[in-house]
């Protein structure tokens, strides 16, 4: 072993691949504190990835995600998987650690060995769950884990770009939190694979499904015939109803996906924007590292005195690390 | 005028301060579509910023937000003020367009030519709107619009990052919608410098309040005295109901900015993630230039099949861009 290294990747490695939530949980802390371990720990994931079947789950506050992941825990685990939960709040910049809030309903799967539950937040950095979460489910991936759901805090463009990571996304809805037109706006109906009408025992669920189809059908009248059209599930999901639906709808879409030859070209999106994501971050990196934080104030400073225009500043700044790399 | 130029920049710059729309509508088409004249144009704009205040408006669908900006231009309209409403929304990459919606409301104030009124999308470019808006902001503001309101769809961390662009950010929430944990989980209470209970004749809007009210006790205990609470205010915005209020709070915040040298602070803050944002674009677009698409496609592909890790294929796209340039 080289000497200073302090993270042994092929052990972990080799103990999350033996079920240990332990070690699982350290492969996604190194990346998450930015371990220079990353590079090593990606490369030795290579060769597991491809495995588990990944669920995205997103829909505005209040509709009753982190009831309904918890259910679908609940049925998958019935039927013997292993299941993985990414909890994402990326608009939690702030708060330096996602409050618990309705967290608390998963502690009812937190003894068994076979459910790995884990918030993340953005911590402030752009581009940081955009990196983070994939990698936490490339690990969840090469740990065997035969469902990976991806919940996300909201509909916004961040939560869209999470929940395009599942192979299945699932879009939560509840009556009384505004009409069909709004959902359309936040652009759910592109994304959802499933919609999921929660709170159905509630007054008005049988108009937001109508909403829903209405909304289908203005939005399919170009799609071909071969073209998925995602299910409406309604559910109770506080009293677990209707959920073993929405499980038949997720493989249903599954089904579809591998035999339309889409589930390879979402996996090639998917790795895609994740090099993007990376290699942006490389940038980032050096930009700090060439520039320091002082170059950026000060052109900043600049700017906002009407000095300068923001395309000079980043222009010169952009100059400065190609340049400076020529001369490295 | 230099051959093959087609857009006159300085003609159009003088014709926005003038006060005419169009020439505004077309400064911001203009960077909308990636023209080449952006640049020119950033810099023909220099000198005339600093003028207008900056007000964000952000909060969940379904509180209410358009028809608040509506009533807010109306108010600000009646004092006197020349107002510019930008409506972002940046979850919407797919709809190739906002839908109109709410936005229906607005036309009220279409007549009149002291009130300038632009929906914003995403159009799925990475980074676009955290170039386009600001830049639209600067439009806005050499052409003397007095209040500029920022309003976006949904509280995810786009729509932080935008409201972030404001002197004072106003966070909504209506009875009805989550309850107060739901609104912390989001950041809310960390970027509202007023807090507006809408919908304020509903039940349930006392209680929102009081949540308010005691998440921020929770959240303030660390704060030194001169720090600044949020003011939370109840309206009625359909029935233009407290809207008084909510500019007298917006006021108040602007002095305390002033007062305290926030305001300078903010602004060159603003100007610091504008210039990172153009910066982090033009590396982009060297990107594209230096590998073309199918560089990405293929080593996607490769990542996807378990050949290769994605932080081994972002260091090869990455060390690609440094080397042309050296030899370039």
């Amino acid at each position: 072993m080289p000497a200073g290294r302090s993270v042994d990747v092929v052990d972990l490695v080799e103990r999350a691949r033996a079920g240990q939530p332990r070690a699982v949980a350290r492969l996604i802390s190194l990346v998450e504190n930015d371990s220079p371990a990353r590079r090593e720990i990606a490369a030795a994931l290579t060769r597991y990835g491809g495995y588990a079947q990944v669920v995205g789950l997103t829909g505005s506050p209040g509709v009753g995600k982190s009831t309904c992941t918890s259910a679908l825990v609940a049925l998958l685990r019935a039927g013997g998987k292993r299941v993985g939960v990414l909890a994402v709040d990326p608009s939690s910049p702030f708060s330096g650690g996602a409050l618990l809030g309705d967290r608390v309903r998963m502690q009812d799967h937190a003894p068994d060995p076979d459910v790995f539950i884990r918030s993340m937040a953005s911590r402030g950095q752009l581009g940081g769950l955009s990196v983070a979460v994939p990698y936490a489910l490339r690990v969840l991936d090469a740990a065997r884990y035969d469902v990976v759901l991806i919940e996300t805090v909201g509909v916004g463009q961040a939560e869209v770009e999470i929940a395009a990571l599942a192979d299945t996304t699932l879009v939560l809805l509840a009556p009384g939190l505004g009409d069909g037109i709004q959902a359309a706006k936040a652009g759910i109906l592109e994304i959802a694979d499933v919609l999921v009408v929660n709170k159905a025992d509630r007054d008005g669920a049988d108009q937001v499904a109508r909403d829903m189809r209405a909304m289908q059908w203005l939005g399919g009248r170009c799609a071909g015939p071969a073209a998925w059209r995602a299910p409406i599930v309604k559910t109770v999901a506080a009293r677990g109803e209707g959920i073993d639906k929405v499980v038949q709808a997720v493989d249903q879409h599954h089904t579809w996906l591998v035999e339309h030859g889409e589930l390879g070209r979402r996996r090639r999106a998917r790795a895609a924007s994740e090099i993007e994501a990376i290699a942006l971050g490389q940038l980032r990196a050096r930009f700090a590292a060439v520039h320091g934080s002082a170059a950026l104030a000060a052109a900043a400073a600049r700017v906002a005195a009407g000095q300068s225009d923001p395309y000079a500043a980043a222009a010169e700044l952009v100059t400065g690390i190609l340049r400076t790399n020529s001369l490295g």
